[in-house]
């Protein structure tokens, strides 16, 4: 039973309208619906249009300015900090990277923090935005606390991903984009979904012992970070998921760890907040600031052509470069649609007859 | 049956000596010799003394230039490539990353890609330069390939190190630094010395195949990147490792994947050059180009302290900071002495005899 097939121009349209719905102005509406469906479109279903009534829901309980004023409200030469002013940040992601990318252009890097904003969609978008200016692109988040610490029964941090994107010439662009945790949390709703176990070293059950439960953090369990456990180097996953909070929150000003409000809107946010809002930490270096951008993006195509082709363990067909399944997926779907779950679909018919909009 | 201790005073002096030996300048001497200590100091055993007669080794092959003209050979306001002049990677990354500190004091930020050098000791060293400064640290490294991204049975990446410090008030600063390997090279070899066996998923033979033989890198196997197996994110690890790589050496006009010089002198570089010796890159975040240091530092410390007190899974004692165990490390052994494997004094001796010096 294969999943029932939408163009993508149908799911844009549907996505567009209801983001103009609930009053995003027409640009950021567009914008907004571009980011949302990347996400689709690169097989990161996930963080597709299937959350699109989450989004509408935090907008139900003025948790979402679908109007936002994004702006800087300190800078340096080649740093801003940008407030979203409580937007999707499914639009003031985009933007803070547009900023990030202007500074880079005078100053060889540009590097913005940003305070008050929501859940951004993928972080590849935004990081690949830098490789049309022969930038390299970094995007981070953090996000609702899922995520345990080594040796640590409590929920701490997001699954906090990182992008990078690098730019080469002939070859496509090298473009990694992964939770800092061991299994991002999609892949366990997909297990949720088929009623199947996790593998051992995904998550955790609320006392700390290893379990293969998907449904562990729904009551009181944890995700894990990057590692599994302790001998496998969770303590470094740990490290990767703190200096992504860090830079997100601490230095722009918004909330980290446990005070990071939850992304569902039957969760209500900390009492307690010790910033604004989720966090974000993007970067964009202009190539040519390190080195001519032609030679840089010549040894790149060597990197990529050199590992593409690396001998591989038998039975396995190759060495995935970072980015290339996406890159693939893309091309796909572009062409023969998108796959919905029927859970999904059904959510979205609902969303759609609630503002009159035709799924 | 432990290890003989040795005042730092001592084993300071005998490598200053050395350096200053094989004709380094006295500066450059007394940087080599603090950086190099400082891995011992919190507790690297792997990349302290114990090196110094590999580098000893590498500068008689002619392949370390003991008084290296270090310089900028490319740069924009926030960024800089400096050439080190295949000069010890101990004096080249500290005085790189000095550029990127005066770079971040104008510019907000400072980042610096090195080429033309050679192992820079710990990466923490240089990432906490920027501590004093009120300011973050990054450093990572390429290092010579004894990694099998994830599905490849060739070693084409090295252990790769990133480390980032971060300052905070009365907490201690965070001071993460990882190989973006499940376990680092220095693990392993502690494991050959002892005749144990390595956990699962820290390498595997030549053919791909799952070991827990500690030599197998010496017979063709490899090392595993961060995650073990593609069902636990080891493809993230690749990416780590991949990006490392490609800041540090690509961006530069180094050699990367497995074209990176080996560190010991009795393997001979690729024929093939694709850059010159390894590659290094730095960064410099001035805390107040994104808001107040004060303010900065003041919720650091909120962030410490809630991650520290975080509730322990039963049996634990607590939840790690990153840089706490190698603090406490420090504080031990400035007061009580470094011990070192009666196998590295043996070296040691040998090498002052050589030169000289008495051990």
């Amino acid at each position: 039973m294969t999943d029932p097939i939408y163009a993508y121009d149908s799911l844009k349209d549907f996505a567009l309208n209801i983001f103009k719905k609930i009053g995003c102005p027409d640009d950021q509406a567009v914008l907004a619906t571009d980011v949302l469906l990347r996400a689709d479109l690169r097989g990161i279903d996930s963080h597709g249009i299937a959350r699109l009534s989450g989004y509408v829901r935090l907008w139900d309980k003025k948790r979402v300015n679908a109007a936002p004023n994004v702006r800087v409200v300190h800078e340096s030469p080649s740093t801003a900090v940008v407030d979203g002013d409580g937007g999707l940040g499914l639009v003031v992601a985009p933007k803070a990277m547009e900023i990030a990318i202007r500074k880079a252009q005078i100053a060889g890097t540009g590097w913005v923090a940003v305070k008050n904003s929501n859940h951004f969609g993928i972080a590849g978008y935004h990081a690949m935005m830098a490789l049309e200016h022969d930038m390299i692109g970094m995007a981070m988040t953090n996000a609702s606390p899922l995520v345990a610490p080594t040796f640590s029964v409590e929920r701490l941090l997001g699954t906090n991903p990182i992008a990078v994107a690098i730019p080469a010439d002939n070859q496509p662009a090298f473009v990694a984009d992964f939770a800092t945790t061991t299994a991002a949390n999609g892949k366990l709703e997909i297990l949720q979904r088929k009623n199947q176990a996790a593998p051992v070293g995904w998550v955790q059950t609320k006392s700390g012992a290893s379990s293969t439960d998907p449904n562990e953090a729904k009551s009181g369990g944890a995700l894990i970070p990057l590692g599994s456990d302790r001998e496998h180097g969770s303590h470094k996953g740990f490290c990767l998921g703190a200096w992504v909070d860090i830079f997100s929150a601490v230095l722009s000003g918004a909330n980290y760890g446990p005070w990071v409000p939850p992304f569902v809107a039957f969760l209500e946010p900390p009492s307690d907040p010790v910033g604004e809002g989720i966090g974000h930490f993007f970067g964009a270096m202009r190539v040519d600031a390190f080195r001519p951008a032609q030679e840089f993006k010549s040894h790149m195509d060597n990197w990529i052509t050199r590992f593409r082709s690396a001998k591989t363990i038998e039975g396995q067909e190759r060495v995935i470069i970072p980015g290339d399944p996406e890159r693939e997926m893309h091309a796909q779907r572009m062409a023969h649609g998108i796959p919905l779950n029927p859970k999904v679909a059904e959510d979205l018919k609902e969303l759609g007859k609630k503002f009159g909009v035709n799924f």
